[in-house]
């Protein structure tokens, strides 16, 4: 990428978000369009934000805060013709249809595809957190100190946009329950789990009741949890769960490896998971230019989900709770490229504060999960109404991910088997070689390999 | 504390050394002598440090790296008479004598009943994280950014000198061994270790060969392991490790649970526990006042251990490796107070140089650990030269560090049943009512109970 504006633009996080606005600036300069110059800082030693696996749990090798909360097994748990991107497909990064539901290595060598196809490397700094934010009012430019973890070096840099895209899901939200400091087996948050195998012939208990709950369960019910039980706080996730899963009321508290509920059952458990989700936390931010939010689908004080209202040279990505994702980051990120090339003009403070409390409403009116789907969708035809990132068919996306809700209830256990076909070039996924429930290798060498050397060994048809 | 002079001084940490630096000014103030303003700032919900127990583990409530390493079961590793507060006696806390090793509550009582014959506790603000520092180089003070978590709030504060109290024992170092990343059992660092319990009959595999493999490998063989591997990069501990504990050369790589050593051995493991030590790290002090040190008994830059030499505002308490712990930090909190109130002056920067440098020579000439604990006695009694901090046997403290060595050569495994005696009171340690190999609760009410009920059930003779 060339410089040829005279802003310079800051990137905090080079996972899916980061990785859009460098190409969002990369769509821009090949056509021969200016573009500010860009620096983006990354924790981690690589990219790819939370597909970056990493064995590590609590902190990373410099002590910081790990990031990752991918775990081994992990599939993912939509469709991907759901996140696919507008201008980079799975048949064009995989030269071959492939089944809908990959798993996470497959998942991180596509938005890697995307990439891989610029430079946008050289612009990334890894190993570096950003450190302390001061934004200077006279110069309207923020004041960023870097920690260069490596070399244990320290430095500043300045910038007329900041780009905050360090994500969600990396900070635990961990309630306290009576006596689970005397707990005597495992104790730990589902940011802290990677993988199902030291959970096997196990009873565990799993208290939470969205995302992380459901895979995590299922995970270890497939790779052999003696049993599981899920602990849930309000409302079940209530799928029709095999024998093995079960779901019980809020836990009330622990005596020794003995956990209470609120129904007055009891039961004792070798290991307890506590899937009870994430804080949005921005250490490196003063407060007033802080994101304070719960995990929603329209944050309060960003506008279009992306400007911060109270300071508009600062640009929030991927705060949102996700339906979608690849594909909405981009369109955040083209948004965010178009505003700061001055292409997308803000209205005033009051006409924003207004546009964001009317989305807040809506939302507020939203209960179901189709009625979530369709929530998000509008916010993202909204969002790309501004820019030129490639429309597509998001109705029909939305179409796919009601199915998927309904999937996942009719068989949370063979949902993963399901196929769909992608809007952006009509292909049609292929079922997997291997029915999900009965496949416990996750490579990218076994999910490409075409006649998996034990093949035969599994009986396909008998586990549906 | 009354604010008698025109200085601020701010303490980051309340644990042992904050303490201790507070504790310092108290005792001015009741001399009726002038002291700074002061104010001290915890990152943890208490006072205590190391010793304020959490079952959490990675990152704590609000999303910060854990300071704790501590976990359930820990017993001091050396004896109580070797680091007795010189002000404020075992006896006088307890009121009756009690054994060399008590367990963390008991230690912890003691480090609270000494402060807590003052109101400290006023001038210590909880849950509240520094988050950044700069040097205000033309007014000689520190701007400190900090960030009450509770309220997600940043603020500002300025000091003339700054004290930084936050240890060096919660920053995990954890090298990566080839194959680790596929096992499938439990993989944690000793930073999370919380208690032995979740590791009966299991086969776990410990790395490294300092204080946390000898006392981990300990207390899981104690409460039921079935089998402890503690393996070596260097040296051996070589204690006389009882069956079920064993050492081994340096793990070279992992299959599967599969453990593969320089020596040709390979063994199956349910768990591996790094003791791989921790890093000094200081994330809210830029890199110009940062302490950048290996854990040695002298690190480079601080004068007397205590004033960083690159700027003479900046004082670090407690940044050693420790034979002495509170009483070592008690003689550089007295040192760095009298420094502050203008008592001791320090001669200029080539003098303090070359002061650091020869005792760095002279910890390089030590070999032993008899040597070591010399060393350290040297630099403490040095250090009590300058204050007023009561003086105290110092050779006699030596002398139990070395009687303690060779107790933990002897016999590793009833090292802690072993008696001393206090340098400051006189006081005879007493025998503890039970062994400390058949001791599996160590509560404060379990140890203070004089006939535990259980008693009977023991056979303490047929042990040794």
């Amino acid at each position: 990428m060339m410089t040829m504006t005279n802003l310079k633009v800051g990137i905090i996080g080079a996972g899916p978000s980061g990785l859009a606005m460098l190409r969002a600036f990369e769509s821009e300069r090949k056509k021969g369009n200016p573009i500010p110059e860009i620096k983006c800082y990354e924790k981690q030693d690589n990219w790819g934000g939370m597909w970056n696996y990493t064995w590590r749990t609590g902190v990373g090798k410099y002590g910081e805060p790990l990031h990752g909360s991918m775990y081994k097994y992990l599939w993912s748990n939509g469709p991907k013709e759901c996140l696919e991107f507008s201008d980079y497909t799975f048949s064009e990064h995989f030269g071959q249809p492939i089944s809908s539901y990959p798993p996470r290595e497959v998942l991180f060598d596509y938005i890697q595809g995307r990439i891989k196809q610029s430079n946008a490397r050289e612009f990334i700094q890894f190993n570096t957190v950003a450190r302390w934010v001061d934004y200077i009012e006279n110069q309207k430019q923020f004041r960023v100190i870097f920690d260069d973890l490596v070399n244990n070096i320290t430095f500043e840099e300045t910038f007329d946009y900041l780009i905050v895209g360090t994500g969600h899901f990396s900070t635990p939200n961990l309630p306290y329950f009576k006596g689970i400091e005397n707990f005597p087996g495992t104790v730990m948050h589902a940011h802290d789990f990677r993988g199902a195998d030291q959970f096997i012939n196990q009873d565990i208990l799993l208290i939470g009741s969205s995302y992380s709950a459901e895979d995590i369960g299922v995970q270890c019910y497939k790779h052999g949890a003696k049993n599981v039980t899920i602990s849930y706080r309000t409302n079940p996730i209530d799928c029709k769960w095999p024998i093995g899963i079960q779901e019980m009321p809020l836990v009330t508290h622990f005596e020794g490896r003995t956990a209470y509920f609120k129904n007055g059952e009891v039961k004792d458990y070798d290991a307890v998971i506590f899937c009870t989700g994430y804080q949005h936390k921005f250490p490196f931010l003063p407060d007033n230019l802080r994101l304070k939010t719960k995990n929603c689908l329209y944050p309060d004080g960003i506008y279009k989900g992306v400007v911060f209202n109270d300071n508009e040279r600062l640009i929030y990505l991927g705060m949102q709770d996700q339906y979608y994702t690849f594909n909405m980051f981009d369109t955040q990120a083209w948004f965010a490229r178009d505003y700061i090339l001055g292409r997308v003009t803000l209205p005033d403070y009051a006409t924003r504060l207004a546009d964001i409390k009317a989305w807040i409403a809506k939302e507020g009116a939203t209960h179901s999960g189709e009625e979530h789907v369709d929530f998000q969708t509008d916010y993202i035809k909204d969002l790309i109404s501004y820019t030129d990132y490639p429309m597509f068919n998001l109705d029909k996306v939305a179409d796919m991910f009601k199915s998927w809700l309904k999937d996942k209830e009719e068989n949370i256990l063979t949902y993963r088997d399901k196929v769909y076909t992608s809007v952006m070039d009509k292909t049609s996924a292929e079922q997997h070689h291997t029915p999900w429930m009965k496949e416990l290798d996750d490579s990218l060498e076994r999910y490409l390999d075409e006649v998996p050397a034990d093949e035969n060994e599994l009986s396909k048809t008998n586990y549906y």
